[in-house]
């Protein structure tokens, strides 16, 4: 029987079939020749590429076209701030860091600080406003480069948004939003104005240089649906159709067989950028599904599952060495490393590449203005 | 059989019976005793409410209870900028200067620039710009006080407007907007959204003074809709219920059994602020509907109609002096003043009017910045 799932930008549940949700999606899978291109262009692979994090994508190789062709191309993504970031977060950032480095590019990064509060019913903009502010010392952390790197509030960069999402909106009716997110006539007329919003970074390059200019998104899969909206629209207002680069999401302790992603809203599974080196410990110890066998005897003789233990998914994550990595995986598999000795090396991994983050973060503080884009 | 009419914020049309229209829309009809306790505030009536010009209301007697306890209010009124002004548009904009000068308060003009571009599929932010630079000149021609009045577009002010319109939104589902504007889901998410930015002034001198501050809004009757609207959402956000003052609409020069209203797409029977005196004479002279006999006999045995008669209409909204326009009326009844004659005066009247307001426009070139709020 096919696992039930759900992936929308508003909800993200069940046990995900990524290939399947590619054709549900209608996506592209990112193949070996595309990844070739690309890598001839940065000079190197990611590991999130190399290991399928980032998996799938949206007319990615037009971005290619124009690298070939040595134009410029934004890139764009967003943080909606409801909450603290966690590890999952970082991942698509991170992957925006890398192609920022490797194409010189700028990159827009929005923080959609209306979208929880529409969509929240107890969130409040004090709320939103707040949790921007920490968000952005996060997203400052990751390293982007300060001349190139453009992050602004929907609500204070509205002299600017405003305006083009009414130009977007004008061409999206309510039909289209029920069909492609589920609205019904009870949403508030907020919720279904808000796509148009998240649309306009996608056409701020081309207005911004005056020029048809491409946009590249590297995100989470599940913020795919806005940008077939961009893309409906695009061609009507004579912008280039928008680029997606796709990843999946970063399971939550308990599991990918519980929750679809890591999710603020369960702290006790969830690692937030700001835990301190105990509270990693003590959560990745606690809570982190394993894949080992209920006794060592068991576990030496049979071995463990990597596949489905927790703290392995998290270095394929975030330990970049390939050939340990391969190591541990067959180490646990055989049986020879035990879930404890697993853990602990997840621990180490996450609580050193958390300390960089950290001291970035806390010198992030006096950096903001540098980043801020005000309308 | 009764009269069919139309009345919405973007339709008006048919013979509109105002007694009907106030029981349809369930607004309340000025009467002496509202209009006594203004008179002691103001020192006198303005001749709109005399004659009924301004006609209705929603619950102004909240603002004369401010008044009364030397609170200060705010007046809002607006203008949707998609062509020229004309003398239509004028009647409330005198009205509030009426308002501002014997109450001494602010008053907010909202230029819902986005507003006829998302209703007018024909219509870009060019369009609108251009006309909302040229409807300012006409606003700041009535004679509003520089130091109490604030002009702002909406997409402009945006940086204030979209969040509190956000809030308003979060609290009107699109089944609401379906019942009061007749939406369907063939409307655009814009058009769904933009009833929010026109609650959004209506809060602003809440927001403004950081208490709450009553609001008061001099208007045409066809945008009470919105305000329903606004004040089913006042008391979830801690705001007071918005007052209206509402107006009758000035008829087109082909009578008010042809139009619902004067419209500035039906460019012979409109008389523009901007228009010259010989285009006043020849519009009046070849086009205003006239209440006179077939012939001059027939007229000076049986006499005119004035309440059917454009020209005898529109002294009313321009021709302060009642002793005279009392003459006029009975003239015209007896037979004793003929049409050609009814139309000279009518045409000195509105050229002796546009003649001040188009030199004060002229000036008012100078002076926009002035009056201009910019978020």
């Amino acid at each position: 029987m096919p696992k039930k799932f759900t992936v929308t930008p508003w909800e993200v549940s069940g046990e995900i079939d990524y290939d399947r949700l590619i054709k549900q999606f209608g996506v592209k899978a990112l193949d070996d020749r595309l990844l070739k291109r690309l890598e001839k262009h940065a000079g190197e692979l990611h590991y999130f590429l190399k290991r399928k994090i980032f998996f799938s994508h949206t007319y990615f190789d037009t971005i290619l076209d124009e690298a070939d062709k040595k134009h410029k191309f934004y890139l764009y993504t967003g943080r909606a701030p409801s909450g603290p970031v966690h590890m999952g977060h970082l991942v698509p950032w991170i992957f925006c860091k890398w192609l920022q480095d490797k194409f010189n590019v700028t990159l827009l990064f929005q923080i959609p600080d209306e979208e929880k509060f529409l969509f929240n019913e107890s969130l409040t903009f004090e709320d939103t406003h707040k949790w921007a502010y920490e968000n952005i010392l996060d997203i400052i952390a990751v390293g982007f480069d300060p001349k190139k790197t453009k992050i602004f509030l929907d609500t204070e960069y509205a002299n600017v948004m405003y305006k083009h999402a009414c130009r977007v909106a004008k061409k999206i009716t309510f039909s289209t939003t029920k069909s492609t997110f589920g609205f019904t006539d009870s949403n508030n007329i907020g919720e279904i104005f808000y796509t148009a919003m998240q649309s306009v970074p996608a056409f701020l390059p081309s207005i911004m240089e005056n020029k048809p200019t491409y946009c590249l998104i590297p995100c989470a899969i599940d913020q795919q649906p806005h940008f077939f909206m961009t893309n409906d629209v695009a061609p009507k207002l004579g912008y280039p159709k928008t680029a997606t680069i796709l990843c999946r999401f970063l399971p939550g302790l308990q599991g990918m067989h519980k929750e679809g992603k890591m999710s603020s809203s369960i702290e006790n599974t969830t690692i937030f950028a700001t835990d301190s080196p105990e509270k990693v410990r003590d959560k990745i110890n606690r809570y982190a599904f394993s894949g080992g066998r209920e006794t060592t005897e068991e576990h030496r003789k049979k071995g463990g599952n990597p596949d489905i233990d927790v703290s392995y998914q998290y270095l394929t994550y975030f330990l970049e060495d390939s050939k340990k990595l391969k190591q541990i995986y067959d180490d646990y598999k055989s049986g020879k490393m035990l879930t404890g000795e697993l853990k602990k090396i997840t621990i180490d991994v996450i609580n050193s590449f958390l300390k960089e983050h950290q001291a970035r973060r806390e010198k992030a503080k006096n950096q903001i203005e540098k980043f801020m884009l005000r309308g």
